[in-house]
């Protein structure tokens, strides 16, 4: 079977063939012990302390769902809360997971363009120390976010700065952290640990895995519990060293960045190309591997039927065009001319 | 890194060749849509029907306590009880999994051989219908259970008709379900769908996956609720065409039983090398791919030196050998002779 | 040990006599079986029968957030969510327990009279299939409302007919049930069994219970689990008879209707002697037994010394005087004296 | 109505004519703050520091399952485990609340007399620190036992030893504390803070209240997240002055020790009137208000038509006789004649 390439999720792309090779190479010859007693996953958490700091406990899981999950029950208790942008995976895509497994309220913050600000806190903190109300502990916010656009270092440690003078934690939901730390020209650790972050899910599967993301605890002491947690969320591979290969393959040299700058760079040609083209209005900055745009509702079946994405509002006749490490700028001038010829 | 095989477990193996080369080929070129919408996993759904029937619901997770835990949660309610052996691994092995995420009570009951019984259940039956007692709903067994010993068809079939007659189900830990059949010699819709069972978790990682797992539903609206509990469990695979490829290279062919003969056949050929070796007591039948024998406490450490393998119970010095879809005659053979020239 | 009485919530009030004689009279001589296996408790359910019809279905709770935690246990999934007005007291006023306890999500709506509308649903169930998406399954409204208000008859009508035309459940929190019956002037099933509510909490403590709520499942079959519901839910209360003792006060004859016309009067007499008052501006109609106004910030705490009452909200300056039951014409002249004098 | 006494169980009582007094003295006249901000509540907790030491922290909830569970969860993680007696009321009769809202899984032991001893322990703690297994952090005894037996000072200490020497913490049970104090003839902190006792539930019900329960933590810390935890877990009375009250009548004079005497000597002057009738074996030692036997099964519904109790144990013909603080000397010997009439 093949398919070709479109522009739907970056998740619909396969993995990279240096994934694929560690993973070939992991599978070697002999028996491993599991569970995360091999090498494989002792190399992973060491790349990942070199680029979060020594500080850095992670944690490999199966999916973003997950890792978002499993971090915010590190720091939780039942009866807190966990704010976050009204558009947040944690908050929309994700089957209510953090609720069922948290039992924490999430509390949906309205934003133009997915991100948070520090204003948006003081107001929900009036509850704080009474009996009836949830409380606030832990901000979340996706880098980059669910609408392609990016937080600055200054805008994170400013969230950074708030959340903690308030006694709570700030979370990032990482699962496109690559394509942020790109968009920035920073590695990760300016962004996060050094920026205030005090943990982090880091995303694996968009930026050229088969599948594997990590919890990152930058604090001392707040995976105090993590074994346990992961074990019973259901998220403790046996054959622990298949995920650990990927994050080797992916942190331990050029790889993540190579991908997502190759994402981001065709999210930024596709809008350049299909920015002016009447009918077609940009919706968002194109700061990492997403494209939002308004197209004429007529126009949107045809389009999908030359690459297939997805309708983002079906009110505004938004819709999403997503790049990913795999696609090419051949990819991406075939769907702009598509563009032109269907929607002029 | 490389390393010798030993008889620690069954997921401390790599995965066979041709799963592997199925994920090269998955891997391919181009997208597919994520979440279970692409053509791998039309394939794999269609292979576990044909192997428990046309009304075989299969949803693919990544690991066996998700199996578990969410086959069970989509036939529970919070105030209900789920009767499995006390050795069973949902209940020591899991962490409070099903627990945590079912609210169901676990109701252990002590077996000399893993293998539950129908004249176990109408003792726990006594309080149906009281407010104040938690509801038995489900009997939970393991195939072939985690003590090596494997469930004849009579066998199931007289527990699904005890279980079924007072208003139960009949819950299947497949985690071995391939040695299992390979031990019976019979399809696994023999043991199965044919023989009572409701639901059943199906494993691969223990016989030659990378990692992937499967939730069995045999009953029609079972599995209502499924795509969502899937998804709020935490185990949707966004790229499942890789959990999917790896069911396809294990149950489209022969493989599947050719990798359980294997590890059985290695079972029984260790059983039989130490059978007889003074000091070497064998403590259960060998009837999948497990070995259970009481060997002198202080040969463990030299022995565990040539082959790692656990101790199962210290106080009766007791040790679990498991084989595995790649252990060798010569293999088993170098531990044969180094259990007689240290024990002897 | 006594207190004068003030306008801070309807619970700060007693009980009244009548319901002290109830209890008085079932304390009795000697032993009933527990647990509601009494003639009290078969006549406080053949009461809410009589109320809410023949096939109504009431649970007797200890507390208000009990009733509506279990009701919406009784009807829901862990992966469904409940639809609410962003004030609703299970969204702000109950510290997560119906998210803990029913794990479901709640999708607050903003309202400027605590009142959900017809049109506010549709565009919130544009993910009913979708896997990743929590999937709404009740629709949750106050009658009255936390701000005083109060649905009309075809309101509640008009909601529960757009609810069930799309799969869902309407569902009423009754903490002041007899607030808003009397201000309809119509009986309890006219605006509840009669207009299509699936559900509701009735409450009691509010109206001169000591302490005493009923959750009242108004369709056969969706009390199917409340035996289990309650018990593990806590809130099976051993001397039943004492809670239906209560019940049965209140609901045998006028005693609601009588209660709650008093408290209803009182605020109609508040607020009618603050209208006009420089400086104060009702913010709500005055429907039932709360007033809510803006008052000059500096004069607040004046007036809380007079009789104790809470700020609603601390940006706007606006307050709630709730009145009870016990609120008497020389109360409120009190306090409107107080009003007149300190604020002007 | 009015009903003659029996021995079903001591919650078939009514409330002692002093607890109404105070009721009826509590409801007064005017207002009080809600939610335990009232004098009453102020001075229970007072009563609790008398009874328990000045560390001692209680929290007025409504019922034993709740003073159980919101203690159980003050003290773990959902991880966790709670090592109990198997015919623990946690663990039988409370429809499985404890796993519900703990998570925990509940380790249930055998005992021949409802008793946990030191050295049923150790053989449970093998998996500390295994991620695979949840992780025991409470030992939860019950004081008196459901089976009428009690521990004596020395009992607990060692218990709480040992627990402490593992990292566990004591929890008691005290839904008949009383009873317990009265048989040992010690006060109440003698048996619980004194012998290391970390957290237990105080009944009330049982002892002559009309229902009101506490949880008390004996640790400075363990109460930090309790107000969260009462209101989430729906036990936060309104109206707490009537909790209050109760407890106030019962623990601020004598009254405790009165009800609980006259009870255990109930129980005594039964069980002392049916030794020795032939046929009736007494199956416990009588050491709290609870008289276990066997009693021909020929015979119990005869004898049930004199005065209600429970069959314990069908299969064994053991029958459970429950005396209560109303339980008069003629309620005792009509009975004891019956059975010597019935049975002989």
């Amino acid at each position: 079977m093949s398919a070709r390439r479109h522009f739907a999720s970056d998740n619909n792309a396969g993995m990279h063939p240096a994934v694929l090779q560690a993973i070939i190479e992991a599978n070697g010859a002999g028996h491993f012990r599991s569970y995360g007693h091999d090498p494989y996953t002792e190399r992973a958490l060491e790349l990942f302390r070199t680029h979060f700091g020594p500080e850095a406990s992670a944690w490999l899981v199966f999916n973003g769902t997950a890792a978002n999950v499993l971090g915010l029950q590190a720091v939780t208790q039942p009866h807190q809360a966990v704010i976050c942008a009204d558009g947040a995976h944690i908050n929309v895509d994700e089957c209510g997971a953090p609720e069922r497994f948290t039992s924490c309220k999430l509390i949906p913050v309205p934003t133009p363009d997915g991100k948070l600000r520090p204003a948006d806190l003081p107001r929900l903190l009036g509850g704080m120390g009474d009996e009836h109300r949830v409380q606030p502990r832990v901000v979340s916010i996706s880098q980059s976010t669910e609408l392609g656009t990016v937080y600055s270092v200054a805008e994170v440690a400013a969230l950074a700065d708030t959340a903690h003078r308030h006694g709570l934690l700030l979370h990032m939901d990482g699962a496109r952290l690559a394509n942020a730390a790109v968009s920035l020209g920073v590695p990760f650790r300016a962004f996060t640990t050094d920026a205030g972050v005090d943990l982090l899910s880091v995303g694996g599967t968009k930026n050229g895995l088969m599948g594997a993301e990590a919890v990152v605890l930058l604090r001392p002491g707040l995976d105090a519990e993590m074994p346990f947690i992961r074990k019973q969320g259901m998220q403790l591979a046996s054959k622990m060293r298949f995920l650990a290969a990927q994050f080797i393959a992916l942190l331990g040299g050029d790889l993540w960045r190579q991908n997502a700058e190759q994402a981001n760079r065709m999210a930024r040609l596709l809008a350049d190309g299909v920015r002016g083209v009447p009918g077609i209005t940009l919706t968002q900055p194109v700061e990492a591997n997403g494209v939002f745009a308004r197209v004429p509702a007529e126009h949107i079946p045809a389009l999908q039927e030359r690459a297939f994405f997805y309708v983002w509002n079906a009110e505004t006749s938004e819709v999403r065009w997503m790049t990913a490490w795999d696609t090419t700028e051949d990819d991406v001038q075939r769907f702009v001319d598509a563009v032109v010829e269907i929607v002029t």
